[in-house]
């Protein structure tokens, strides 16, 4: 079932099969699924998911293309899906997140061994080149083994699962230049990237003039991850440019307000100590946003004894931040006294040189927002004067002009990745117990969803948390019927308005 | 302006004019007025509408009819209402809430005397009956005084300040029998206070076959504070019955979370020290619902270092409770250990007979969610064998026949207003900004508000928001334009889209 | 047994015999009554002491003086003495904290009624002037009814229960008066109440020549409440003028630690809110002293809401502070942001003129650390164009000449008791439980205090801890003899050496 | 002045030269250099000593033995003690805890190269057998090479700064076994590491009859690190065999509250999440012992989001725990609800068997109090059926006969530096102040100290604290001399009594 299928226009770069030798690295396998296992504990929507439906197997005949982290948690993820039912092909979403022993556990499935592995394939390495990435993304949406094997004619997925909207925007990009049969020539503005896109693509146009065509046409469906791949999935709507519905996951309660707030909570504080050793207790932090990577990474900084100061856009937040007893001040008011510098916004340039400049000496600069330009890195490499030294990797001290140094943590990308382990298990339950009901809706019941974006009903965002109250030892209280009629909802939910705001 | 006409449909109970002795009582309109004086300053947000709006006047010809709290805090809102040029009548909103050296300060009014009262008429005061809280109601649609001053036409208001929807309630339900042509007899099933209303609706359509037809022809709109309200409000949209346009002024951010989280975590914890002196410290705190309220009841209530276990039904709500650290199983399962026991629902029957004759001896009981069958009163009234002894008004000692006794506060009626004084100036800011916005809107830009129900649109909730903020010493940061631009919102706001939850 | 006797030397203005209307008042003793029965449960360490003592009466024989607030709370401590043996009479320790109804529920006792009392004689009502203070002081010590009664010839009590050491002194001074056959005269520069005492030891120096010298030779061992009290008692050890043993209260784990740290923390923010009903959410509250009182002081605010900035003298409390998280400057720094300030150190002249003029409009000043002397009262009393108008009893507004206005709470004075109603009865329980435990080692274990100033043992303030520990459902693990031996300690304590910290 | 002596009685196992090869190890060494040069900036205490006495070199003339964790903070304390004056040899005090960069760099000095040293004599290295161990020990004491640079003749060091004793023990050992003529043979109970002592000192007895004797005639003091040291000391001293003072410096409070409550706090969560990676928010904890340890835990834990339920022996801390809003309970009460199990009492068998199959399937179980038999890691490795996988190193998984599995961190040893890195370095900073001060008081102050055991005096407390202010922006309010003089203190302190327990 899994065999690797090489490709003619794989990067000269990329190993000719990906997975071969590494499914035949027994340790690497073994690790990994010794990390599944623990993992799986941590993942009890998951699991109660497996538990409900394994006789069912309500997805047989899902066949998803996955384009999402390749890490241990994901491998609990994609089992799952198989475990319901689901054929499923996988790349990861970033050429840095793949965790090779949960790749390799994967690829040799359960029941597998490296020599017959049994699991799925999977297009996933450690640090790949960004023409590997995108080979590798196209490589999920080539289903003619999968095809041949069962004697069906389909060329492609019927289900994507998304994370950033990478293989969304592949599947779109591809169909649009069939229709306008030439791929265009890179401008000037064009970033590395689009350039690598282009190419793949431009490719793939001289071997066949509708493969992506067929492809997005036998799609009935993506759920994505993030708020990244959701806006851009909704500027498609808007446009009239979408191709297939999508089911927005990144805005379930138990997906945003899980991920954000009590995954922050948790990593911030374990990238810091990873980073820096530096006592956290009687530091004065200052932490950018107060959203909810902002309330966690305050609450986190406070509950290990820093005194946080808050910056804010939004007076709402900024008032939520007074109330909840932070001082709230603009960044350049206070830069002299900050130990601990932390972006948690979503924008860019939070961090600008001028701060840098303002810091004290050996002052630690750190982002958990979003991309890395919420620091100013390109200025501060570019300035004149200033030394970058590597402490070890992803912690660099700069030297800069003043004579002062500061620590700058993964280079100003997400320190929750790049200085800890991102979010534990247990959150990422929350989001991907998500994902794979958003996956059922999308196998059984896509008659509720007509070409649009949506998010998924209330009703199901209540069933993820419902499915992690055991584990927390957590009792629900009930509702008797006069209560809930009383209120005015069912029994059993859901509870809420869509207005809700928990 | 200020003359209090009498009405020959005033219950007999009720003074004849109702404020004719206290304007003249001096101690209570200066005790009044002194209390307003430090409300302001406490009250930012509706001192900066004034600021900002007391020279154009926009409430020029808004002819307000309020129903609301007759307490210090309103008084500052209604004067914020004639300083935006507005004019007023007012009753309570609830027979025992009024502060009356609130209610005479604003009848004499800022610059008035005892003697020659300039401000607003005030149908109020504390402890009144059904009929005279009805007929007070009634007395705020009654502008023929103003009427026969300006020399214009006009029988009632043109907008409503709703808290309950009592107001809009009368008005809805006097058209209503006035098309049928005849008041309805009351049936078994109705309550002594619909019977009132249904009496008072009787003897108007004896006098007049459409005073409340032409009232209500009169009326564009309402702002509606509550959730209870607004519920009465969305049903008669959804009927169809809806006679003008309404803002839900209660779910505006700042008014619902700042309300009801960081107004209860304020007066909880004031409402039993006031009630019990009994030291929270080391105490079991059981928290039924971990909505807003909850939050803020069992934040207050950890930090005065009490344990707290929370209750919940919904499993997203249940989740977050677990996530913040505290305990989460069914009173039930805990009653034995309960050394203070809380509601905080909206719902009925959260503590039940079973739950109380399960309590330690000297247990504290108290509702801070809504109605008073959150706790279920009438069972313990009617059970066999227990004695109630008043340690104090408000405080009541319940000595059951299983030989414990119980403290029961404000007799199961919320113990915020009961016990404390109910939410403090700053919070109610929050809430009357809204309002005050709200009647704005509805006077300046009626044409963005068909027939409906709205909330407050974003920017407005924002600017709520930021009058709040200098009074704290909070520094806003501003978004640069390319900043902006990056996240796609304006400068100046809004900044969220109205799914965002904070 | 209760007879009050009258004393010819009672000042004029004193009730001849001062409880005689008192207790014929039913309903005033009858409230007393009511509040001892839920303060008996708030105090379950002085209950405990009953139930373990009730049979064996070990304070039999045992005649104490006691000098300290006629509160409930010492209404319990008072029948516990009784209930353990003990004959007891009674003053107040400062002319404002008389309960008028527990003053008349001790006197009638449990079982007495108004016309027959069998309770005990207290000397003390709300609102003594000095001379009646002292009177009642005298009173204590004049055992002749008593020792008529039981046809023995002692002239006072063998043992004294003492805050702040008033009763202690005036036998010193008496002893010593009469040692020098002479009360010196006033000098310019004492005090009007060291008047009132040379006056009443005149009188009684006229009276007699050896009264309080029989007094002192009488009294076995004083056990003292206060900082203050002690203090007194080292000097006077120190001095070589101890007239017989100490037992230092105060300085217990379970009295001081518990006093200060969770009493404040609970009555700081209830006489907040009863002073002003002001939001403590979002404000800057500056806390001045980290110390016990500061500590729970800081713990209190930051659990409402409030952003805390502490101010420290000593460079390791300092450091504490920063540890937990708080910003900590020196107030001259900070004036102009705080809107809370609290003092709490023991010290004089913290909040200063300069102090006052800097801060914002409306801003609230209050002490709960000692003498009304921390804040600089006497200068802002003196301050040209300051005016003060009473919002209500101990709430003043200082309207300053710099045209901004302060809240100053209790005149300066301690505003949990002023504004609140002091510590609750839960942490006088731990207080009172070591008095109790001194006066048992007093009376029947003298022999291991030798003359001197002595704490109680490590393993009688564990006792003290242990007795509260069930009404908090707090379960002690117990060491085995194995784990006992390891650590070198017996199972039942002793655990600590006298040098740890908690 | 390096030259690194061998010595014939090393262990075969022992490097001949240990350092020759690692100081040529540049990128060792220069590594070390780096981490040295961030940690001074979290030692400021140390740094500020530098700066205070860099010119004086008050400790020329001393010669150091020095025995503690070979880290690269103390190697920050080592260059210290030499930057004032001092000579210095040095071992670790633990088998593993050394970080060989850290060594290195200490031996090539701040200017040497690894051709030419000009550093410390450093013996140790990261996993040392017991023969080396005892070995390096001896090698501190060993001081011809710097007698004969100097021309002098002593024989070893003057001053002992040790960490739980060891080097003070060696000397007190062999001097006693010279007096006495005679090692005694091992006896059947004796352990390894004692039979490894006797040996060593044998062999020594052999070579000089009064070698150790010498040593210690020509010792003055030693400064002690750990409870466990002072401990011993204090028997010695009670026993009259105490050969010099011994100054006490884990009973600073400086040492003790920030060691174990500030640096607990931050390392245990640090620990876990290197560890396990588990999401400690929603969990249930368990902490046993509230005293400064479990403190430092139970906030750690709490402030992550986790539910803290505590266990106590001694009913004052039991009674703190409750009052800061803990659960306490016993744990085999509730060992079934318990996610994760954290021991920090300092005794043994806390954890027994029955608890460890109590747990929850994969609940955690790990040590931040003292020895590893404080789980009774003894019993579950003799326990049938049992089976041990390791995860990772530190990290392992033990499979239980009921079915369950828990994951075991650092084998029941101190995971604060098993899992983590320990305390970090401004931890270590207060510590290591108070070692140098202590160092000070003996080298220019021995007169203030005859023979016995003390601690700091509390200035130098004060002192220690101080020295850590500026770095953490803390401004300190100074007395003025009249409030000093009221409270009876000088204006620099000390503040308070030796009683006071911050």
């Amino acid at each position: 079932m899994t065999s690797l299928s090489t490709d003619s226009h794989a990067p000269a770069s990329a190993p000719e099969r990906p997975f071969e030798f590494r499914v035949r690295d027994l340790a690497l396998a073994e690790a990994g699924r010794h990390q599944l296992r623990l993992a799986e504990h941590e993942m009890p929507g998951l699991m109660a998911l497996r538990a409900e439906f394994e006789d069912a197997r309500p997805l047989a005949g899902a066949r998803i293309a996955g384009s999402l982290h390749m890490t241990v948690q994901t491998a609990v993820l994609i089992e799952t899906l198989v475990a319901l039912g689901a054929q499923v092909r996988w790349a990861s979403c970033n050429i840095f997140s793949t965790q090779d022993e949960a790749a390799a556990a994967v690829v040799v499935g359960p029941n597998g061994t490296p020599e017959h592995p049994e699991g799925v394939p999977v297009f996933a390495w450690k640090g790949e080149s960004l023409e590997e990435y995108w080979w590798c993304t196209s490589r999920v949406f080539d289903w003619s083994a999968e095809a041949a094997e069962a004697g069906a004619d389909f060329t492609g997925p019927n289900q994507i699962l998304d994370d950033g909207g990478d293989a969304t925007l592949l599947v779109h990009l591809g169909a649009q230049f069939e229709a306008d049969g030439r791929v265009p020539d890179a401008t000037a503005g064009d970033s590395h990237e689009y350039r690598v896109i282009l190419d793949l693509l431009r490719a793939s146009l001289v071997e066949s003039s509708d493969r992506w065509t067929r492809v997005a046409g036998g799609i009935v469906g993506v759920t994505e991850e993030t708020t990244t791949g959701a806006h851009r999935l909704y500027e498609l709507e808007r446009d009239g440019k979408l191709r297939f519905t999508a089911i927005n996951v990144n805005d379930s309660v138990t997906k945003s307000k899980f991920d954000n707030k009590y995954g922050i909570r948790h990593s911030l504080v374990d990238g810091l100590n990873r980073a820096t050793d530096v006592l956290i207790g009687g530091k004065v932090a200052f932490v950018a946003g107060y959203g909810d990577v902002g309330k966690g990474a305050a609450e986190a900084l406070r509950g290990q004894g820093a005194r946080v100061i808050v910056s804010e856009i939004d007076p709402i937040n900024a008032l939520q931040a007074a109330m909840d007893g932070f001082q709230v001040s603009r960044l350049e008011s206070v830069i002299g006294e900050v130990d601990i510098l932390i972006t948690g916004t979503g924008n860019k340039d939070v961090v600008r040189l001028e701060h840098i400049l303002g810091l004290k000496h050996l002052a630690i600069v750190a982002n958990v927002g979003h991309f890395d330009n919420e620091i100013d890195m390109a200025a501060l490499e570019s300035l004149e004067g200033a030394e970058r030294v590597e402490i070890k990797p992803q912690v660099h001290e700069w030297r800069l002009p003043n004579g002062r140094n500061v620590l700058v943590l993964s280079e100003g990308r997400l320190m929750n990745l790049g200085n800890a382990t991102g979010h534990p298990s247990f959150v990422m339950s929350n989001s991907f117990t998500n994902q794979v009901l958003g996956q059922l809706e999308l196998h059984v019941n896509l008659a509720a969803y007509p070409l649009g974006v949506y998010t998924l009903p209330k009703v199901l965002d209540e069933k993820v948390a419902r499915l992690h109250l055991d584990a927390l030892g957590v009792e629900l209280t009930t509702l008797t019927p006069e209560q809930a009629d009383y209120i005015g909802v069912p029994v059993d939910g859901p509870y809420k308005s869509d207005q809700y705001r928990y």
